[in-house]
């Protein structure tokens, strides 16, 4: 199959590396020469030439005659998306038009004030739901799409042999694939993604002006809630306008329960209701979350294993841990404040906790002397 | 050594587990027999006889002679601890009296009002800041303390020989002291640990209706932002009330950046500057988060390797990492939606990064092409 990407930055470029693992023919194309050759040398396809005749040098032509690609994926900046988009229908005639934003009931509307109703059923709006810290072809990885949530918003008007080719495409890139409308989506990633992003942020922005001797107190809880704090202000920014309307109203919610905690926080003891209440909604939401690999929630029992934080010891856990033919379902390791000193939290199914645990002490290693269950955290 | 303490949950029996461990004599008590009796059965201690006299039938009764103890530990709920102080002030007349309350001004207040000068001149608030997800003597475990922080809040007045033995208390359960203000704790603790657990769970509380087709869009960044929302609501709610006046100004500070991002994202596209400000304050104060034993955050190289989700990968990848003598400086495995996949991010210090992939390439690691520095979450 025959792809065209227009934009090679981190997710272009990807793609390209992706597809062109496997046996693809990519062309890319970027308004910057610079991205568009680093892309190519990366090896992410050939560099587009004008008329879509930019046949493939590398192993042979056979069955691509350097005609127009089957399909345009378009992963330019979101801000320039819904005219590239417009512009590739009318380019490309008889190709499916895709994309990778990651915002899409907005993106539609505006293609569709571009388009006509026929060029309209080419394109097909996906958002593969992979990224990483880095942005640019630099950080391109072939593996970016690997086991990450695709999805392609597709309608009854879209005809099934283009889905089939998109969704043959995301697929190629071992990206899982789910259909969704796409308002559906966007109040999705609002709540998954958008809104803890901004949460994330507020956070650790609490944190500017804390004296050294107050952040030293900072555990394992706080580096979690504030991870994707260290996130691009660039891209995010986009994205929270791109998706303003659904983010708006989940942070709308969200700040009618923090004033009920500010205020009960304020009435004194009569009012602890209310702060048992907040935590405890919280509670019901995380439980929603799923598991490994989409499945319900899974209660794991942690063994907690200290180890000094030395090289070889984790190899010589996980080497003790193979031994005994334990799957391990999650791990964590927190590291002391001022000690040379490592927890390891090892989930594994309930089932297999006491040999484990007995394993390892059998071999010497450091563990609780009682096997406790807690909630694993999937 | 002999250490009485008074309330046997959970930190109340870790602390006589850890220091029964070290050989200490260590008497319990609790309102609730059960209570005192599951933790004595525990080892945690010889219960509590009245007059001081419970002779630990242990291993002789050399240095000990029965009489009172040197330090007392009160490891009640939060709301009796004051009352409970200041009893064991009075009954231990030359006793070191201390608690592990998570809120450090108000109950020192409570006390000053119930005790005199020089009675309160034995007491020595404490905060280990450790805990579990679990509670009651149950779910103790000597270790708990081990490589945590141990706030220790003395003043001019604290004589320095009760201060050296509270010292070397904590220090016997593998904790780390950090000598703190009591107002220094509290303002600390609402912006390290209260105010991140309310954002949990209030991020986790906006799922709470979310369709099963929206939450199986979640991804790591949402699973770490939310993971603390899985706490108790009985506990939270006292530890909220108990620091109110710190928690609610922080997160009137915190309400204030949220008011100004949904009206950016009410405004639409001409405000996106406001958008932009919170993520890079966000970045800001993440940077302020120390990194690994309370050093300023390194930068690690971050390698991902992509794993089948089966036994003994994971012991084989990390026997490899061994067999190469580079030390993992924190990991990280995320899980496929619906593949059978899982993928490790390994941090080591970049000078190893090379080194590393080179040996996993060589072993057959499935890992990306191109080495890419990325921040290390520390």
């Amino acid at each position: 199959m025959r792809i065209h990407i227009i934009g090679t930055g981190l997710l272009g470029a990807s793609l390209g590396l992706a597809l062109s693992a496997q046996k693809y023919q990519v062309s890319l194309e970027d308004t910057s020469p610079t991205a568009q050759q680093l892309a190519a040398d990366l090896g992410a396809g050939t560099i587009f030439a004008d008329g879509g005749n930019d046949c493939n040098g590398g192993s042979g032509s056979e069955g691509g005659n350097g005609g127009d690609p089957q399909i345009v994926v378009i992963a330019t900046p979101p801000d320039v998306a819904a005219q590239t988009i417009a512009t590739a229908l009318e380019t490309y005639p008889d190709a499916t038009v895709t994309d990778v934003a990651s915002v899409k009931t907005s993106l539609l509307e505006s293609v569709r004030e571009l388009v006509g109703r026929s060029e309209l059923d080419r394109y097909i709006g996906c958002h593969p739901m992979a990224g990483r810290e880095k942005s640019g072809a630099i950080a391109a990885r072939s593996d970016l799409f690997t086991a990450r949530p695709w999805v392609i918003c597709s309608d009854e008007n879209t005809p099934h042999n283009r889905l089939g080719e998109v969704v043959t495409m995301a697929e190629a890139t071992g990206a899982s694939v789910i259909h969704l409308d796409p308002r559906i989506h966007d109040a999705a990633v609002a709540k998954v993604s958008h809104v803890p992003q901004v949460v994330a942020s507020l956070v650790a922005s609490q944190l500017r002006h804390a004296p050294l001797e107050e952040v030293a107190l900072a555990g394992q809880g706080l580096r979690d809630v504030t991870r994707i704090a260290a996130s691009d202000p660039r891209l995010w920014t986009q994205i929270l306008a791109g998706n303003s309307e659904e983010v708006r109203s989940v942070l709308l919610d969200l700040r009618t329960e923090l004033d009920e905690v500010i205020t009960a926080l304020e009435m004194g003891p009569g009012a602890t209701g209310a702060l048992a209440k907040a935590i405890a909604l919280g509670n019901e939401g995380y439980d929603r979350i799923p598991g490994k690999h989409g499945q319900a929630p899974t209660k794991y029992a942690v063994v907690t294993i200290l180890i000094p934080d030395t090289p070889g010891t984790l190899a010589t856990l996980f080497k003790d841990i193979g031994d005994l033919n334990i799957n391990v379902e999650d791990f964590r390791m927190d590291h002391a404040p001022d000690q040379k000193l490592g927890i390891v939290d090892v989930s594994v199914v309930p089932a297999t906790q006491q040999e484990l645990e007995t394993g390892l002490l059998s071999k010497g290693w450091q563990i609780p002397e009682s096997a406790i269950e807690k909630e694993g955290i999937a």
